[in-house]
Parts: structure tokens; sequence; C-alpha cells
């Protein structure tokens, strides 16, 4: 049996990573999500296990310390992270499994899981990336020329993904990782004895 | 502008190398074939450089003596060869060059140009291969039984290429390279500059 593998969707805010992972899991109802774990409490409707693991700092801060995260961060008084285990057995038993994580966290990952996939997502246009953090409408416009400039800078560490993926039209971006996820599944190098099961399925 | 490249397929004989190569053609009218060059004669029909490349001996000899082969091979009193020039012309306008060859010549290849994206086609089953051979109709058992042990033994080389494409039906085979071209145009390493690329298109 052949071995999946972790795809990683990255890349600065406004290039879309939710709507582009939402509409790749609703094509591809085969790839499972990664559920990161996180200390916040669940909020109304959430699932333990489903959206979210919950569990405790103290746990959390165990785990840190028995090296069972893919990457962590703390944001705002609360952890957030990508514990090994469930990638790994997913993995193990054959399964795509999708990550959605920023360019901070995806270099974590780089750094401990080098196997992984790396799809960085690019905006059209410098334009269009300020209009899409612009639209968010929450913030100041300190706030939202702060993103700007930091989803700029995270612009340099395209190099240190596998490949690039420009969301423009978001079919043609979900259609261009399809396309990533169909050829990785045909490297040879996740695949173990492929003489073998040549022999197996046909007999000599 | 981004760098193409040079698409290798192969694999031993029977696996439908040939076949898959011109209905990939056919598909993608933008794929150039690599031109080999050739020490025997134009057949009826054959134009130079479309063909093949027609040289005399000494030349072949000269160009082997100045490294200007990606691959030769010495066949029945005549050479067979992959010019480099016209493969790294083509590369660097960006195009996607194809080039048909066999286990060794592609692992000669391997060892000059380890850039090439190495495809390795199986065969559905061993059987399937044998009836493949056997359907070449102009070989004595005695023919048939050597090129199958020969073929059954090159499997062992796909640990050496960066994909594998089980040819049963030829129009999912060709669709699986159509993948893995459309995957290896989104590679970063290939491209130059992504983020001035992204500003030059929008303006800052």
């Amino acid at each position: 049996m052949s071995k999946g593998f972790l795809l990683i969707i990255s890349g600065p805010a406004g290039t879309g990573k939710g709507t582009v992972c939402k509409e790749l899991l609703k094509r591809n109802t085969n790839i499972i999500f990664s559920v990161s774990a996180t200390t916040r409490g669940p909020r109304v409707g959430e699932i333990d296990g489903e959206n979210y693991f919950f569990i405790d700092k103290e746990k959390f801060e165990t785990m840190i310390g028995n090296d069972e995260f893919l990457e962590y961060a703390y944001v705002h008084t609360n952890y957030y992270g990508t514990p090994k285990k469930f990638v790994m057995e997913e993995i193990n038993k054959g399964e795509i499994v999708l990550l959605e994580i920023d360019v901070q966290g995806a270099m974590q990952i780089k750094k401990n899981y080098s196997e992984a996939v790396f799809i960085f997502l690019l905006p059209p246009t410098m334009e269009e990336l300020k209009n899409r953090i612009i639209k968010r409408g929450t913030e100041s416009e300190e706030d939202i020329n702060r993103r700007f400039e930091n989803a700029f800078k995270e612009l340099d560490f395209v190099g240190n993904y596998d490949y690039f993926v420009v969301n423009d039209i978001v079919e043609d971006a979900v259609s261009d990782i399809e396309s990533i996820i169909k050829a990785e599944k045909l490297r040879v190098k996740r695949q173990s004895r492929i003489k073998e099961k040549v022999l197996l399925k046909g007999g000599r």
C-alpha cells in the first residue's frame, strides 16, 4: 500500500487559503482535514475532535515537551498547534491530510517534517491582495496597512515551498492543486515495492 | 519567464512508450518532441531535422568528444543520440521537450542532466507485458523470452525515476502524464523572481 502525505496550503493573509481549502475539500471528500489542538474553550456548536481538539494548558505544554506537535503558536493567551499523531496515523493509512496554515507555521513544519508537500498561494496582483485585506472590513487603516506590509514581506518565503499556485479564480486554483495531488500520488519515492505490486496483480 | 523542462518517458520494451507519447503529443501540440541524431541514412519520406538529424559517423564521434550528447548508443553499426543543444535551446525558451527513450538511455541522462523529469511507464501486469511483446509478432519464441526477461529486469530501475505511470488504458496514462506536467510547471524551483512577477503584473 502506498503512503499518503501531508499537503500544506499556506501563504500570506489575503491570498484566500480558507476559500481554496473549503472548495478543495468539497470537491475531494477523500481528503482529510488536519484538526488542530487548542487551549481556548469551544464556541457554541464546536465539536471536540472535529473543529479542534480542546485540551487544557497543562496538557498542551506537556505535549510541547514531548515533541508531539508538528508546529504550534501562542496567540492572544492561547495555544494552537498541529498534533503529529493524528497526521501520521492518517498518512500511514494512505490518506492525504490537508493543513491550512500561515507562513510561520509552514516554516516550522518544513523544519520538523520536510516530507510534506508545501504549496504557496499567491494573490493575482498586489492590488488584489490589498483589496482582499480591506474587504475583511473589521480593521482600521493602520491595521490594514500593517497586514499588507506583512503579507508583502511574507511573499519572500515562496522559495521555501515546493509549488506555487496563483489564486485568481478559486476553481482554477483548486484545479491546479488537484493536479499537484494527482502528480504527487505518482511519485516513485512514496511507493514501496512497485515491481512486486505489478507482479502480485498479474502473476508471472 | 519560466524555464521549460525535459520530460523523459521511459520504461522497458512492451510498456507502450511509443503509443503513449504519440497520444500525448496529439493532445498537447505545444509539447516539443526531441529529435535524435543518427548516422544511419534517411529512409524514404524521412526529413532531416524532423524525424532525425542525419549526420555522418565522423561528425557524430566529434560530437561525442565535445560532450554534445545527453545520451547516445551504438546499435547495429549505427550511432543514435540526443543532442544537448536542441533540448537546451527549447527549455530556455520555456518549452517542454519530450524524449521517449529506453531505460539505459534514461539512466545516461539521469547522470548528465538530473534536472529532467523522469517518468517510468509500467505495464498493468506481467501477463500483459508478455502479451504486448508477443504481439509485435516478428520474433522467435527465444527472442520473445529474452525480451521479456530483459523487461522484467529493467523494472528494477523504477527507483531511479521521479514518477511512475501504469499504462493500462492509454488515455488514462496520458492524463496522468498531463497532471505531472501541470504540477511540474507549478514548481517553485523552476521559477525565478515569483514575487517580482506578481508585482510587475499588478503594480504596487
